[in-house]
């Protein structure tokens, strides 16, 4: 889909909400997803006729190169005013604005740069402008991601090499982020995650400067970012002979990701994902011990739409993309998770992230 | 200071505005400044008799291992939720909120969450809760991010022995990003800019996949995480023999950007800051291609106030830490920005990033 369509899929979706003659679009994934610019500054808004995008002096040539089909416009006051008097001029009356992105006093602001008389009722408050389109991904977006969670995946390969005791888990961080980059990722999806012995029962242990020890586990969770698109996977392995307890324990929370992957297909609920792998757990009384949900859509941000997680009724579609990442963790003791990152398809889907996952000792 | 005196100070500046009885923190930095909790989903609510953390499942060990001094509850629901729940428990009718942090959304959301009668008037809208605070750095704060900004500099000079013609502007941040990650780093402050050639003329020019040219200019703009402080800086460097229009050009950078440092102390507003740079630009017949602002302050975040930019009369006081960044950027052509991080004094400032930044060729 090209950028003027998908502008134009955003303007229709809010007009069946309200007669609005304009979509107001800040959000800097849903401004790149909607005209290519990748700056952390602009409004984009579109109406039945143009689409400008607005942004500051800093981004000059920048906006100029990557807009391709969209009207740039370098502010010479603040970005929000200079949209507003814009809207204004195009004879906009009702204009939706992202009310979940937007803050309080940002809405404040916008609505000081509207005249007078109309200012009290020009925004239109929208539950969201891209991210419901942004959750379904067009082949070309699949293809980019489907590079960037290969990209991890050769990561994760290289660093069975590399992962030993002692390491601190921040040097262990270092050599896969240095890998990730060389082998081209923009940057990392989100801090990345090890997390060893004891610390690995935090589900979100970023790398501390604890070093890795001679028996117990170590969780890697991270993510690249090529061409804009987040890739996230998440393997735990295991240092030195483990217990009878850890191999079980693993077992049990592989047994349940596989079980959430088996449950996706075009047409399911979320929740009814979520509810494969939880009852899993639940017959291995870990259930208690999975204290977040089982996944969440992945694009150009690392968290988006939709939710697996309990009791969520949306269905899944074809071309959505979601982890799957079950985990269990015991306080003090250890913990384990395991993620991939699936495409669902008309009959089930497709695995993005195909990293080994059986149990590794090393 | 600790949690406790930050906490009360917050919710006093509050009280000054309304008689509110409780102020609701959820912004990340500010609920980790306030608690010491580093997790990403929280609210922390003060009153005068309490303090508690609410947070998810996820952060069951993490919240109780962080928060020293601060009642920690995982919430059964959402989080905002659980939070309304406790608020109307301890007998708050008015509570502060970040109106510049929560959206429009999520204030209709906690609305919600208070009984019929309280829920109209219930929240009362703040400018920030901790910002104004965490503007001032306490001696404990100056001192890490002294070690960030240190390690920030010992980078840049072993980067000085990798950059070579040819290597990607990508390799350069991995390069870069491993040393400050073998050196301790938690992260990276943002997105490193390696900025190549007529690159170097995007002022947000992340690494890209161009080549490092044998003549040209290279711009380095990046920062570390430690201890959780962020620290900042750029410098500018040039590949061969320059013409007289690169040097004469960063000779003018430079000579702005020391005049900006030398106007900085405490009493001063921001804008005479920035005018201190912008007037030497315009005498160069640059300030045309000076397309932002000279600086801002930093700390927990990247970007936090002061804003040392155009106008700006807001007075600098002792203890703040802000950059000083002016840059000139000739599209097509090339660009060049030196930055350093300075804490403010009663009679000056403190550079904290004293790596070199005088000509250098390479």
């Amino acid at each position: 889909m090209v950028y003027s369509e998908r502008q134009a899929s955003v303007l229709a979706a809010a007009r069946k909400l309200a007669p609005v003659q304009a979509v107001l679009v800040t959000h800097p994934p849903d401004v790149r997803y909607l005209s290519g610019f990748t700056g952390s500054n602009a409004a984009l808004c579109i109406t039945a006729k143009a689409a400008v995008l607005i942004t500051d002096g800093r981004y000059t040539t920048q906006a100029r190169q990557e807009c391709v089909g969209t009207r740039v416009i370098i502010a010479s006051r603040a970005v929000p005013d200079e949209a507003c008097i814009w809207l204004e001029k195009s004879r906009v009356t009702l204009c939706g604005y992202d009310a979940g992105i937007t803050t309080v006093n940002a809405l404040e602001r916008m609505r000081k740069g509207i005249s007078g008389k109309l200012r009290r009722k020009f925004f239109f408050p929208l539950a969201q402008t891209a991210a419901g389109l942004r959750e379904i991904k067009e082949r070309s977006e699949l293809s980019q991601q489907q590079k960037a969670a290969n990209l991890g995946c050769k990561v994760f390969e290289q660093m069975l090499g590399v992962i030993a005791p002692g390491m601190r888990e921040i040097e262990v961080a270092a050599e896969l982020e240095y890998r990730a980059r060389s082998l081209g990722a923009e940057g990392m999806s989100f801090d990345t995650i090890v997390a060893s012995g004891p610390r690995s029962a935090l589900p979100h242990g970023r790398a501390s400067m604890a070093r890795l020890p001679r028996k117990g586990f170590v969780t890697l969770d991270f993510g690249v970012i090529l061409g804009g698109y987040c890739s996230d996977m998440t393997r735990t392995v295991h240092l030195g002979r483990a217990g009878d307890a850890e191999r079980k324990t693993y077992d049990a929370v592989l047994a349940a990701e596989l079980a959430a992957i088996e449950a996706v297909h075009a047409g399911a609920s979320c929740g009814e994902v979520d509810a494969a792998a939880r009852d899993l757990l639940y017959k291995a009384k870990l259930a208690k011990w999975f204290t977040h949900s089982t996944g969440h859509g992945v694009g150009l941000e690392i968290h988006e739409g939709p939710r697996i997680a309990r009791g969520q009724q949306q269905k899944l579609l074809p071309g959505m993309v979601i982890t799957i990442e079950p985990g269990v963790y015991l306080p003090g003791k250890f913990g384990i998770r395991i993620e991939d990152m699936v495409e669902v398809t008309r009959s089930g889907c497709r695995i993005m992230t195909p990293a080994p996952k059986s149990w590794i000792e090393l």
